[in-house]
């Protein structure tokens, strides 16, 4: 189905409602000495370490219940509680804690992922890093960064709003939010003078993954690990010019699909196909340079 | 010499302002589309691309020109601006912008690092990031954590303050800090329960040094790249347990010992001496791990 304007910007507030609602369970478990599950124990380790704490079933349950008690007939697909069909076309696709390496790490890269797709694509996306103060939020608006006090200091709350300096985005945190800029991707005319990112070397698990990632890193600029979420985000905040990865979920994705093609970029997989089921991922700020690393991922 | 605890808190005070001068400086260039030069093209591009921008320069000089003001006795080794010799025995020693890979691709895990260096070792260190608001402090009495409020947002640096929550460390940036919080490392009983980062894979250069990061990479539970100085805070947080760097100057770590010291951790070279000039670094916040990492390491 098509979103009206209204809709859009409706399901846009709602969306920055949930992302309020995740930052209020998961902020107080952030540097603290908490218990770290292993998901991988469950799945007899062929994943390797895979963490999960309470912060991230917390959050996604806090999500989920908002979503029920206001839209019941929306469907829900997350990483942790699984998948809800719903009466309606309307699905929200959840990532509680993107990075939860990052997150029990104390980096503060970790973000809340939180998509509503249409039935056809993920149309609203928001990436929440609650420590830093950070929400991106993508819709066929555009794309914006918005930061919101309360991470800081939440006495901060009380003080006098400095909102939407520019850009159209009304807050998705009214309470709270200090400002709203819009995101624009930077031109980049070439891999040679790219910045490139992905999570981890380890991520390409295969001789032909690794090979294919090699190609394009050995002609980068410069090659950056450790970003899980937020390195697209810097994609469409116009910092970094690609973002390479592989073996995503769904959910890992559709979150940030809307935030970078919002800001002028594009994500596909690695044929240029749709990215939104997740798998082999590719997004960049220049189309010169998603054309550059799709043919030599398929070289 | 040895500074008495008079001499150490007039001076840790005195590194908050001048980490203060450098945010000031720094702050309005990060996430702009600033230009960056390559150092590495000086040097014939044999250490690969060196990122320098304007705002590296410009900390750096608003530093120094602050030494030089109230301490000109005081000796100075900075990255951008070279050695000056003292005449008296205590030395500051600089990295403007530590992560300038960071820096330029929006993250914020770069920071500023100052140490006052007693012709020993040295004694007091500070490790600021400016956009998170953090500023990470060791000296003998301990290692704290200060927020600080006009990262966020410059007005709300009149709100009231609330000041040294815990710890005994007197605010070094008294205008603008939020709270200040006692920095503890986590026990940790050995490097198979053991959070583990570096900066990348490819700061290992040679086959030996490669082989024995991956000696001890395999048995960590964890692996995280892409930390720079973040990381070495992160041990003292109690949320990373160890950091694993080679080819480091005396410039890049000499800020953080204090900071990890100062919160019950090591900071030793490969061999186990000292790591103030640099070289290869090893952080461990418990020093069972400690032991077990520099064993594998030289195995």
């Amino acid at each position: 189905m098509t979103l009206s304007p209204d809709q859009i910007e409706a399901m846009t507030r709602f969306a920055g409602r949930l992302a309020d609602a995740a930052r209020a369970v998961i902020l107080p478990y952030f540097r603290t000495d908490m218990p770290v599950d292993d998901k991988a124990d469950l799945w007899g380790g062929a994943k390797g370490y895979d963490p999960v704490t309470a912060a991230d079933k917390g959050a996604e349950a806090a999500i989920r219940a908002l979503i029920e008690a206001e839209y019941p007939g929306h469907g829900i697909l997350g990483e942790e509680y699984g998948e809800k069909t719903g009466t309606e076309p309307l699905t929200w696709v959840l990532d509680p804690i993107d990075g939860t390496r990052a997150f029990i790490t104390g980096l503060p890269l970790w973000g809340t992922l939180i998509a509503l797709n249409d039935g056809t694509a993920p149309v609203i996306g928001v990436m929440d890093q609650p420590y830093t103060g950070e929400r991106f939020t993508g819709n066929p608006d555009g794309a914006f960064l918005e930061r919101i006090a309360d991470s800081l200091n939440r006495q901060f709350a009380q003080v006098s709003l400095n909102r939407a300096v520019s850009g159209k985005l009304v807050s998705t945190s009214p309470e709270t939010a200090l400002g709203t800029k819009r995101l624009k991707t930077r031109a980049c005319p070439g891999l040679a003078q790219a910045r490139l990112m992905t999570t981890s070397p380890h991520l390409f698990r295969t001789p032909e993954t690794q090979a294919a990632f090699t190609r394009v890193a050995d002609r980068a600029q410069l090659v950056r690990y450790g970003g899980d979420c937020y390195a697209y985000a810097m994609v469409a905040a116009g910092q970094v010019d690609a973002v390479i990865e592989t073996n995503l979920e769904a959910y890992d994705i559709q979150a940030l699909i809307p935030i970078v093609r919002g800001a002028g970029g594009q994500v596909t997989d690695w044929t240029g196909g749709d990215a939104q089921a997740g798998g082999s991922v590719v997004a960049t700020g220049d189309a010169r340079v998603h054309a550059e690393i799709l043919a030599l991922l398929n070289a």
